[in-house]
């Protein structure tokens, strides 16, 4: 099973370990023609980087991208893009091969492989992302103009943002190291993780993605919806325990009457649902697309945590993994829906 | 993109329009040597045939199964198992190709297409799950002998299941219509369901799987962890809008400290967490697999609704369909584990 | 592995045993809004059909083409399209379970399976390219208007066609029961096939396919060459042995000087070589593509050979098939295509 | 479409142009605990290198392999095996981006992409093949102990091999450097290929290879036969113009009673034949494999050729590269095979 590739038509394919020489990805499916440069790569790499405030990992790590292949003159060729990022600040005696790490994935590995890179979590680590930050970049310059995909912090622990604008973008976002657009709630949070960083604790909760102006008809009936395609996207992240289209959590509850309020009939808009959140039968409708994904607390928590290589909370950080995976998913379904018609 | 075909090592491709000839599955993959009846798969058709109780829809569908290809003796042959279901009671005349229905995939799959079998909803149909169950049949039986896959309603609308068995099986959720095992929340959520077929109105809810027994060591990082293979192929059932390993909504807001009391250490079990609801870094920890499935109230609402030949709510019948998807992807990260080691 | 599904962005799906219930055949990726009727369908099975002449075995199939899903109205849905065929004149009592056939597939089935279909082949029998021709047709459908697919008998034994036309159609290779279309070649054969029919002896040969008027740029480097797609298909058609493009055997004794032709420099076409066979760099280059096709003599000979159910030589029944895989990897080639360009 | 990954279990992805950065490979699906060291890849790389006799092409090329990702003390992780190869001696001003060399590449990638890298051939360079070398080591290392793929020059031009060994390894082959066996022939290989390289001609021809000890039960009906496989595979490298199992040229034309001796009947052998070449049914047999590969004459000719940066036959080097390709199918097929039985 090609574990470590992603999508069908744009393939992403990711490698490395936490403590090895390299980590990288392989973008294969990409039209040619296409502008990108190793500037493009990085500005998103740096969105992801350790190290941006004190609310995340004393990892060092300035996560140069190289460019291997696959782009000359300052185009994509069609052919594969090679990109790597070298590792620098890793302290592999923090680590011990006979250790297994309670809620991580050091014991499973070991047992599935019989064997396993123990230094810092080894394929198994966050610096695994690096590579989906470097196929989201292609991706997004594969879908149509004015495509937006901005995601943002909704929750940690149990401090949530009420006040959001109607429209965000990536700078907004931004602007606060949380990542929540609610500065409000974004001051609480900030203290709340500054608490939990001292005192050895942790924070799970919930990141919210806005998808607008996708054009509508993308998804591909049955087996790869829209909905879960980038469902399946967002949990194949670690942390993440479950992603929703919408607040399904509230829309479960709600009668269908209330609910349902789309016009039927026979107009050129007829039958689109506003609580669709964008995706319809599968298939987007052209409205806005909203996921909402649930992040379990880090897992590093007590003295390993204090010892500050470890972030309290991911969401911050996750945010451009998150908008990474959105973008490999419907740069995807965009290709194949392109060839799904005559 | 192979949109009507799920899986890598163990495939499932389904077929067939809501009032065309025939639906029917493809299994490919599947190992030679298993015992399997056409009465094997038929059983579990039953289980989600219309008609079962005054929940569901009047739509009446014997559903026969005809085997065509793959079995032979009463044993797989290693080729492909083929299958198929005809349409009977198909009322194509209450259907109206100009007329688009909200909440449904009438508009997008017009517009993506250019063309739709606007008859019943046509590829886009709920009856598209009988291909799914079929392949659920095969999946549960590459499975180990003892793993227990078992769904059941939660939650309709906002009356929950409360009262819940440690273990459950099949037959004991099949005991209530509603598919509830808590019978006290089961008899009102059929109160509800009554009402509501008479008011034309809808409900959604939660389901619930528990998977036990499983082996560790089932997912393929980093891509096809568990967790994303499981909720990817649950959010691709029509009106799922949402999946989490365990309660997501729950564990998002619980501290860090709280929530991992896993055992760190070095003994054999050492590093499995109880908190992880039986899946650390994507990859099975062989403990019980506790997954929630959000469901969106059924859409069709309003006059469409009480002519009688849809179902209030689609949880009861689709808890088969949620157990096949569940037994599929786990039959082919099974499928797919016996490959990754020498 | 997905061994009975051939292609990428259009696949075939084929399954169905010898003597089982039905052979059939799912197609998926195939685009919406194209004609496609089961006429379509029977028409191209006619020709593969046994009993066509006193050159091919007793067994009566009408191979009547039933079609369950996919098509509406006369055209193509977007969804999978399924037909089956059932089996009719199997008459299993000529075969035994305990006896291995020289040359066919039932040891190494046997061994790796642990049991098979013995009647007939089971789903190693020729029955098998039911599917492929199936599929055939709804390729042929795809590609653009004018690409023009013909296969004919090259040599049968000994017995090579030396006088070839220009141009060729189905129509006039079909006028003779060889399918060859030098007809005095054509006459030969037909009496040495006669002869071996009595002796109970076999005959090998080599096919040959012209594609005319494809586009240029079909074919996707480096793994999916059009050259190595098209052999790999065609050579997994049993008893094919091997596949070249254009004549091999002779091109790899040419000098270079006098093979390479064609005009460097930088006009419109130069570049172009007369010598690739219309492939070069493993993409179209929009000339004629020219490939031969190696069959070994039919594995039934002797005692077996002359009870009459079998051919002494399968090529002119196979030209079908032939020309059904060229088509299949060259849709598949060219949905491709679409989704490599912005 | 994935055009440059290979397989579908053990899966080969290849990046890099000839003058870019670096080329190299990832392979995925690789189980865990096999020894593998870069010095393994290093010694493969060494084999294909230019510049190993007067034979080949001026270029020099350390072609050092790096390791990065997937292997740790000594052995694979499970992890995908990421390994690159940078360029040195590219010298691009050798090259014109509005010159289309006739028989190459040029034309139909410029017109198939809308742009090129047009240094040294770009993707479609034969330094495109060192990430299938990297691939094959890591194949060969899954496969059993004892598979020996050998392959070796059979005949270039119209100078044929006619004296082999019953048995053949690669240190054997290598002791000459046209990797002609027959000692006798390989020296009019030799002259005739200096006198081509002064005269600015080339040579095709045939190489062969055989693959002894394979498991019986490899190969996976009815699109992944374990010849189609190898074939479409062996044919995906530049200048292969075709594939056969067996000398398919010859089998054509033997009678089918010459041809079929193999025993009949119920023992553990019986339907073993060994005119078969290992593969019957599309499944080993457990007999050596016997492939012949057709090469075109190199496409360089002329002034071109003589600038003496060019391999007059590239058969030589690329033994290497077929065993490769021979042993990623074969890998794939074992792990594939591995997972068709419970």
């Amino acid at each position: 099973m090609r574990g470590n590739t992603f999508g069908q038509f744009l393939t992403l394919t990711t490698f490395g370990e936490s403590h090895g020489v390299a980590l990288g990805a392989i973008i294969d499916g990409c039209p040619s023609g296409i502008k990108l440069s190793v500037e493009d790569i990085q500005h998103e790499l740096d969105r992801r980087r350790p190290g941006q405030s004190k609310l995340t990992t004393s990892r060092k790590e300035g996560d140069n991208a190289e460019l291997l292949s696959g782009v000359f003159e300052g185009h994509t060729l069609g052919s594969p893009i090679a990109v790597i990022v070298r590792n620098h600040d890793a302290r592999s005696k923090d680590y011990d091969p006979n250790y297994f790490r309670a809620g991580h994935a050091d014991r499973v590995w070991q047992d599935k492989y019989g064997r396993r890179d123990w230094r810092g979590g080894g394929r198994a680590s966050g610096r695994e992302t690096i590579g989906r930050v470097i196929g989201g970049v292609v991706a997004s310059k594969i879908l149509p103009e004015g495509v937006n995909i901005v995601g943002f912090t909704r929750q940690i622990g149990t401090i949530e943002a009420t006040n959001l604008p109607d429209t965000l973008t990536r700078d907004i976002v931004d602007q606060h190291p949380t990542r929540c657009p609610d500065l409000d709630a974004a001051k609480r949070m900030e203290e709340d993780l500054l608490a939990c960083k001292e005192a050895g604790d942790s924070r799970g909760g919930i990141a919210e993605i806005w998808v607008d102006n996708i054009p509508r008809g993308l998804g591909e009936p049955v087996f790869f919806k829209a909905k879960s395609a980038l469902i399946g996207a967002l949990t194949s992240i670690g942390a993440v325990v479950g992603a929703t289209l919408g607040d399904a959590h509230h829309d479960a509850q709600t009668p269908g009457q209330l609910f349902h309020k789309g016009i039927s009939g026979s107009g050129k808009d007829a039958g689109i649902s506003p609580a669709a959140n964008g995706i319809q039968g599968g298939i987007t409708n052209g409205e806005r697309i909203r996921l909402l994904v649930y992040f379990k607390p880090a897992s590093t928590v007590g003295s390993m945590a204090t010892s500050g290589r470890h972030d309290p909370c991911i969401i911050p950080r996750a945010i451009p993994v998150l908008e990474s995976m959105v973008a490999l998913t419907l740069a995807d379904l965009f290709l194949a829906n392109k060839a799904s018609q005559m």
